[in-house]
């Protein structure tokens, strides 16, 4: 239990940014951020000093530090495989903060944070199971089953990016033939306004680019969805019907009690989750004795991994 | 803990047979098998006959049933719906049953209970976290997590049957299209076998059929490609590159220690679990920093329900 003087410290180190917050049993605070360091030595300094900074001035006592890490983190919490951040491999990130900090530290995989951020504190308050898929670039997720942070046999769980939901389909970047991440993410919907703006369609969406049909991003397009472009409009429903495929074989598998969606696409709201819900209820109807699962929008932004990995300073199994 | 002179019972309840098994710590009687009475009275008056015929002469304490249902049961034990035993829907059989044994006794859902049955005492021996998915007329399968029975948030978990793999593809019996079950079951062999057949191939497999081709069956395929028929070889080879991709989005998802594969077509070996490896491990190799997840066959057949129906009484969370 956090006494109500603790602190805990939650980093989310990202490729790009370190983004950290200090968590109380009744406050959390703004959000710091760093740009990531190149050099491990660098990176780790930065962690303690942001440590410090968060710490300082909140009273009480430094209970943690949660670090979530952009890849694969072993059982022992050390980062195994990071494309996005090679110069944490290998090094165990949790044994050498707490010996310089002398803190309990516990490093978690990112998504797997990010998913603890909102059960704890965010969209999944309050619930039992919660699956939190974040939609960006690529498509994302972590996994909460029966209150406990799920993370597989091997660190894995959750890997549903490149969940095959059309074995003949166009081929993804990872070599296999028709990933959900090909149709469901923010690349796909870049696809999808690439073709309609060749065709002639999504005026509305290109201007709001500038007239540069490269330039296009989610928020062009939830915007004029939300003037009611009909066109904007069509391709969110497009995009939306691809996301309910791979939502429902999720839920099909681990029957949460909610799926909560982040990213730029579901923060955007009810333009876009709205057409996501009507996807999913007519797959549902096919299965109409099951339960519907709520889908429900992430709550914490960008915190949502610092947020995560705080508590799980507290609710790790691993210490260091 | 089961003392070493208690005994557990255990029953599977199918929508045509009942099968029974005690265990102890250290035996399984063999299985005991009754058809499925149609009245609810009659079908309790069995139950209650079966506990008493398995436990008696096995000495020691009757120390708790266990009861497999066909269908959704909740986590009070009531089985909600199950189309192939209405005579059961609304019946609270644990507390009726427990009534009248003076025992306690736990109802779950029978896929779960057969996942339970290999995890405790089968292929999944040893590990932590197992799935079991079951390939017969349909898809069936059951979660183990983290050591625990997984039932999900409103006992739906695995009900990987209907999962999409071709959004676009064939309608399934359930309305909607591109179904796993589709493409990857004992029903989509059939279709292949009778594809093959028109067109003149499969010849050696309908020959083992009484050169019937509506008589094929798993098994004629399974023999005919063990004799090395390079036709019946190709049909279990397309047949497992869809099972693989089922299997492949389910370990996305959970990344277990192991698949164990059950049924009729796996329980014939190698023949069909080899190509199923083969598609498997092309699927994997695109995400090859994940540790594959192994495949096994199960190894309790058809006791497996009721064998992990019994451990269930002992370990499972609602007693009566």
């Amino acid at each position: 239990m956090l006494s109500c003087r603790d602190t805990l410290i939650g980093i989310d180190v990202g490729g790009t940014k370190c983004l950290g917050v200090a968590v109380g049993s009744e406050f959390q605070s703004d959000p710091v951020k760093h740009p990531t360091p190149r050099q491990t030595g660098d990176l780790l300094d930065l962690l303690v000093t942001m440590v410090e900074q968060l710490g300082m001035g909140m009273g009480g006592r430094l209970a943690g530090l949660g670090v979530g890490l952009p890849g694969w983190v072993d059982e022992k919490g050390r980062l195994e495989f990071a494309p996005n951040l090679p110069q944490l491999v290998g090094v165990d990130v949790a044994t050498e903060l707490a010996q310089r900090l002398g803190l309990p530290v516990h490093a978690e995989n990112d998504a797997t944070c990010a998913a603890w951020g909102e059960f704890r504190a965010g969209a999944g308050l309050g619930l039992e199971s919660v699956v939190l898929v974040t939609i960006g670039t690529g498509i994302g997720c972590g996994v909460v089953a029966g209150g406990q942070p799920y993370r597989g046999a091997h660190g894995f769980s959750g890997e549903v990016g490149h969940t095959i939901v059309d074995p003949l389909g166009p081929t993804c970047a990872c070599g296999q033939r028709g990933c959900w991440e090909v149709f469901a993410s923010g690349t796909a919907l870049g696809r999808l306004v690439g073709v309609a703006a060749r065709g002639g369609k999504a005026r509305r969406v290109v201007e709001l680019a500038g007239n540069d049909p490269g330039s296009v991003r989610g928020e062009h397009v939830t915007r004029a969805a939300r003037e009611g472009d009909p066109e904007a409009n069509a391709i969110l429903a497009e995009l939306a019907r691809w996301v309910a495929v791979g939502l429902f074989n999720i839920a099909s598998v681990l029957d949460p009690d909610a799926i909560i969606l982040g990213g730029g696409l579901p923060e955007a709201g009810e333009v876009f989750l709205q057409p996501v819900r009507v996807a999913l209820h007519r797959l549902w109807s096919a299965v109409a004795t099951r339960p519907p699962i709520r889908v429900v929008p992430a709550t914490l932004g960008e915190r949502a991994g610092a947020i995560g990995a705080a508590y799980l300073a507290l609710d790790g199994s691993v210490g260091a």
